[in-house]
């Protein structure tokens, strides 16, 4: 079943140690099928080297394997609550991108500083607030999704727009319009991490750019008058 | 048409990637034919493994396009600006390398702080000042060329011996003397960002080198008495 | 003899330059034979492509060649006093990796700062005091063991929860429950090193995670109650 | 003639791309046969792609080609004064390794901070002072050796034990024993500058290692009690 997912989910998760984004098996992607809610995702501690389409795993929105023999990645629990609250997105990823982490452990959100940024990301990436001891003992994995959600409720941050996330004093969660995308963004917030970690350093009193340049970057290559790149 | 700079262009861009200057499709070089004023320049939005000699577009200094199917660069009208104001340059040469952008977002010029700088730049590499809302709003990738071209006029700067500049919270663009020339120059741009990044974190008193040592290396390999590399 | 361990212990060797973390020939892993206590280790000053699972050296608690025509690594008696100190450890890793010996430099600990460190690291991990003249004229790379020993009793640390140290102006020493797992723990150390230095240099009163956090991701990973990547 | 040192000396520039020392044609090696005092030495601004062992150039203690079409590296009169001050080394190296480059711009000396550096230099690498106009305008490169040596005279350092300066504003020169030695000192020069700057950055109070650690680390590999790596 969901045989393009699976593909789809496998090449997505292979491309991660091509982008340099994660060493052994520190990241994961999955996929969703809209219509039926299930969801396509990496197993659980599987060297890269050995991962097949085939190797994929179901899941419901309750975390039930709907099929496959391995068990599913730790983070699915995460997985789930974002695909549950963000109703448009189709992919995730996780990973443990060094930059980005950086920011996570920092407790500081990537301020949209230049227009790398802004063609991918209509302003700040958001680190959430740190979970609580009740947080993390109960349901932690899906309480990581559960405080993602809540720091773009409470900033009413637009999840399509804002296309990803820093946990707090943990890593990046990225999102997408397919798995590939949603590694996309994961290759565009370490990027822009990396960059906006030396501009800081140059200069700290320029953090963020203009709202103007920001709408025309992200406006031109997102939404109805998009015209760049197409 | 054009078909030797059609070449030199696509090779130029195909040597992007490869110098670690971008990813995915985050760059773009032209050149130009002076006798026609025809300008060759990398399709929008096409990956560098889809692209060939013949993808290459060609247009004119009013951006219509003159041949090729593809839609040109969503910067060539940034290209045009630089070849109508700079009569002596061949290529163009936009990217997001990391260290240039670093620059770029905290709003610094590069100072000319030693002789690997000062053997590809005579002095300074500009930033331009922050773009306004009307210029971000009207036509704003042809106001992106203006602000580099007023930028070298108000400070009297000559881009035949500066060929480089970072635009304000975006990123650089280099020229040259042919498309390859004007990557080179992208890659010393980077390069040179790196160095002279580390160098003013160790000893922010020490950022600019001697107006001596800065002339001697800038002339020796640039100009009629250069004697140096040839 | 040894041949399993003589082959675990090459292959881990060779697995050094290949995870970026040693050039030419600065790095040495060693394996033990719990039952005879003899030592696997690498021979002094050969260059990584002439190694082969025959050049290991074998040598026992004493520090005498058991088998082998090379001289054991010059490291050998840190690797030692380390085996004879830490009972249940089965690989034992040195290499100059350059985040993990910028914190050696520094003489600081490697806070535990996110929960990369945690999934592997179960709290900060330690550099060792200075070494005394005395220690550094007699019996050197023996002392180098001791002062790692005493580092971990002083400060009540269980080896077998924070497997590795920096050991002061010098570099770090991994160990694990077999030669590639101490080869792991050094590719975390040194990950950990580069995300928490540029995550301190954002913000540097944000050092250490919250202990429900850390607990939580070591635990999940490691001990009776582990759940995570099985 | 001087087939052996020819192949010597290209090899030794050919692993400077393999290095990552150089991009471009941004490094030159040489070689000297200490019977005739005449140098091998790169030809200037050739791609490394197009060099061969025939291609190297022999000059004499007057800068004259004794053997070769091409024009010897620009920087040969510094290789020169190298070789008539510094009476043991057989091999010279000039690049512009970024972080030696970093520590070059910023006019510091690279503290001996850790063993990776007292394994191979024994004490701070110097930095130049800044050249005079005059210097600059007469003979300047071989005035950039005469001003290296004016700096281990000055401060009675023994280049045979410290291999390697900065030439302030300008980038690293090392030397060896042989042109592979010579790179081999450039590798670990570049090494360090990036070690001691992470480590400087995390505690600036901590900047040198102790004298007895460094005696201990380049003794027992230098000189007549050395024991370490033979």
């Amino acid at each position: 079943m969901l045989e393009d997912i699976k593909k789809a989910v496998y090449e997505a998760n292979m491309s991660l140690p091509e982008h340099g984004l994660v060493v052994f098996t520190w990241g994961n992607v999955s996929g969703i099928d809209r219509e039926s809610n299930l969801i396509v995702i990496k197993p659980s501690g599987v060297e890269y080297s050995d991962l097949s389409p085939e190797k994929m795993v179901v899941v419901d929105f309750e975390g039930n394997v709907v099929e496959g023999n391995l068990k599913p990645s730790s983070d699915t629990a995460t997985h789930i609550e974002l695909y549950k609250a963000f109703n448009d997105i189709k992919g995730v990823v996780h990973t443990h991108s060094p930059w980005a982490v950086s920011y996570a452990q920092a407790g500081m959100d990537i301020p949209a500083a230049g227009t790398t940024h802004a063609d991918y990301f209509y302003g700040d990436i958001p680190v959430t607030r740190a979970m609580t001891a009740d947080e993390i003992s109960n349901e932690y994995e899906k309480q990581t999704g559960k405080v993602i959600i809540e720091t773009f409720n409470e900033r009413t941050i637009d999840p399509n727009h804002i296309p990803g996330v820093l946990v707090n004093d943990h890593g990046p969660f990225t999102w997408g319009t397919s798995p590939s995308n949603a590694v996309y963004n994961s290759v565009v917030l370490e990027k822009v991490a990396e960059m906006t970690y030396h501009g800081l350093m140059l200069n700290d009193r320029s953090s963020r750019m203009d709202q103007e340049l920001l709408d025309k970057h992200y406006l031109r290559k997102h939404g109805k008058d998009a015209y760049y790149g197409q």
